[in-house]
């Protein structure tokens, strides 16, 4: 195992049994701990092409009722490498579910399922969802982005690429760009960096700002944070720089999505005005808010920072069901 | 194991060996025996978190030409549970198979995947189908619903449920109530409850009747059978009640299922009449003809129900690929 | 092992890790040895129950971005049959996966599975896409039918039906007949056959002749080819006869397809005018271009030929791998 992670102790690894893993306001600094050297234990088994067994005979539930490949198949591989087996439920945006369709509940449809599988991973177009599902079911239940909610996987996942990359998160300067405003993953992203004291430049075109009761929220814990929509100021002296992509479909109006789409671009010129050592990061996909030009830079990991997700996937389906052996 | 399951003889596990299983009509006295003894062995055996591998290297065919996650995953749940693996193909309602679309015969495709696979589990909207397939397949077929058909399954584990809860079937007075036309559940359950010898009370809205041959035939073999459209009546002496659901598609306009869905609703008040130690059963998904709070009274088996499908399910996959060691 | 095929040595099964399998063209004729002797010695592991465990701890991504149930579930069942696990995305015609509809490119959406399967199969309408996969990937790639273009595992399990069957592909006459013009699998096919020195006939209607660079190319290389529009004379000396699809999709209009498509009928009229023991061939799903009489022919192998075709890709999974154990 690289030296910065090691394997949680017994009683670490207990404390995360049963729980679900609903939004990033659930976790502490001692949780975030205890994922991240479960992550790296689990990365390591594999790089050492060991054949893992942890949750051999069990079944987890992929329940997408919104199509998200990239975050399906990330579950799904997480838990296939670690010996277990997956039923899937992938809806197209088109088609709903046959049991929604003749007027079931969320609640009734998991309590069924709750008794086929024994973890819970459930991506649902509607807020809240992650959480009834969490009520209606007794085993673990894993939230894999709940309309303008949570989606605290990524967030983890984006964690565990900064600490692998810089050693540690603490004292970091930390760049985010791009779509502030709607953005979900960075919501979660900064509950982690206040956890850790990081500084934050937030970089976003005006119609785009974070919103403003976040930003409150991380001054009134102290934390340096300096708001611009200059995107060179923010990269400047960063150690890492986060980008999101201006989703199209979270502006009311195409004009709306033109008028922005193109101001926060990264390009090569505009990294090669960076500190050395700065990281780029991306939740994916991206359109072209990173130039292709970007992803031959040292610095540019969003492809590797995807397949980060699956050690940090494994270990929360692990720790949940109390499988890591 | 509990005392009320008894593994079955090897005699016995042969002799369903290459069956299939189409229709509950297939099915005699001594088959159920069979199902219900390795359903219970096998939940004894998740009961005691052993990993089972009786299914180790075979492969299931999981073919939904028509939505039903719920039957779906529990199938491929069983299939995964005894150490086999599966391959889906999960219809939604508006899109056909490529090679359906292609032109080709449900003869032609059954043929081909028969080749890939050591058991087919097929769910069709076309009433007769699940025939056409055993017909083609050397390996054996399950049938999970064909149209107006059979969904031998379901009543399978209506009994499985009620021999658990209540230790045996013989002599039981079971309500059923709902929709009796249009619903092949209960169709298929009181072919069962007839070869247990059970008094049946039939309470449905007068549209909604138990169609007259059915009825007729269950007389004609000598049992009690009461027909009601006073949902009171039915209950006050039931050992079992067994709710369907009024299923809007089933009714020829909006207008006609407006009319009865709500007649027939089961709730606390008509609960607080009940016999002790009655039982409540529904194939699910419920819409409102059960209210929530029926949930918390201690007979309301439902989501308990729906679980033992995976175990009947694991029996008849084991059972007719000759799997059970 | 069947006589036929001896498992390859170790050198031999060395030279194809990490390699892509693009295009037919791209295959050498020891290449062609390797995957049949590979697909023979499998074939042989699972007649002998063997549980093979070859690709434990492996992940395939099946990406079929056009429906293909056959050939995906054939993968499917290959990569399950050898011990490995599956990561499924199984699109529809008429819904799009959720990072395309967000404007991702096929190298993005590529490198991030890269990062969670150990070998990939795709399908898509689009004819290069593999090859862009293949850039993408570090890890091998597998062409399962791009558009217009290859679709080579097709080609390489009629091979390994002829050899089955016929002891030997060399010298063998062999008829093509059908839609010669736009059938992707016959243009693949006849590489193939160049390399064993197949005389070769070529019965079309004259509006779906084989493209003429094909026709030259083979002649140019010394083969005998011979073109008729007259199916009785294609089938009187053939040891194979390869019959396709007349496919409604590859016609401009519904009334060109209608003009040509029951002119290539074969019946068991026209079987009774053939060689002693030639094989029938057939890529399916059919149609009505071999009458359902012909199944009980003892050459009549579509069926047969179908279920090779899980063999073929095990060989190519396990080789393309390095799992050959």
């Amino acid at each position: 195992m690289s030296t910065v992670f090691k394997k949680p102790s017994q009683a670490q690894l207990d404390s995360f049994k049963n729980r679900d893993v609903l939004s990033a306001a659930d976790l502490t600094k001692e949780d975030l701990e205890i994922i991240m050297n479960t992550a790296g234990y689990y990365e390591q088994q594999l790089a050492e092409n060991k054949i893992i067994k942890d949750m051999e005979g069990k079944v987890m539930a992929s329940l997408f009722y919104e199509p998200s490949t990239r975050t399906r198949l990330s579950f799904e591989t997480a838990m296939l490498r670690l010996g277990g087996s997956v039923i899937t439920v992938a809806e197209s945006a088109t088609n709903q579910t046959s049991s929604t369709a003749k007027g079931e509940t969320i609640h009734d449809g998991i309590c069924v399922i709750d008794g086929y599988a024994d973890v819970i991973v459930i991506r649902n177009p509607v807020t809240g969802t992650a959480q009834v599902a969490a009520n209606a079911a007794e085993h673990p239940v894993i939230n894999a982005g709940d309309g303008a909610g949570q989606h605290p996987t990524q967030a983890l996942l984006d964690i565990y690429t900064i600490i692998k990359e810089k050693g540690k998160v603490e004292g970091l300067k930390v760049a985010l760009v791009g779509d502030l405003k709607y953005g979900r993953t960075v919501h979660s992203l900064v509950e982690f960096l206040a956890i850790y004291g990081c500084e934050m430049i937030l970089a976003s075109p005006d119609e785009l700002k974070m919103p403003e009761d976040i930003v409150k929220s991380l001054k009134d814990r102290g934390l340096k944070v300096t708001e611009t929509n200059n995107l060179k100021d923010a990269v400047v002296d960063a150690d890492v720089l986060y980008v999101t992509r201006v989703q199209r479909e979270r502006f009311p109006s195409l004009e709306d999505y033109e008028k922005v789409k193109d101001l926060f671009i990264v390009d090569e010129d505009l990294i090669s005005g960076a500190k050395d050592g700065m990281i780029i990061l991306h939740p994916l996909p991206r359109v072209n808010e990173i130039t292709v030009g970007v992803d031959k830079h040292p610095g540019a990991l969003y492809f590797k920072q995807a397949h980060n997700g699956l050690y940090v996937r494994m270990a929360l389906l692990a720790l949940t069901t109390g499988s890591v052996r």
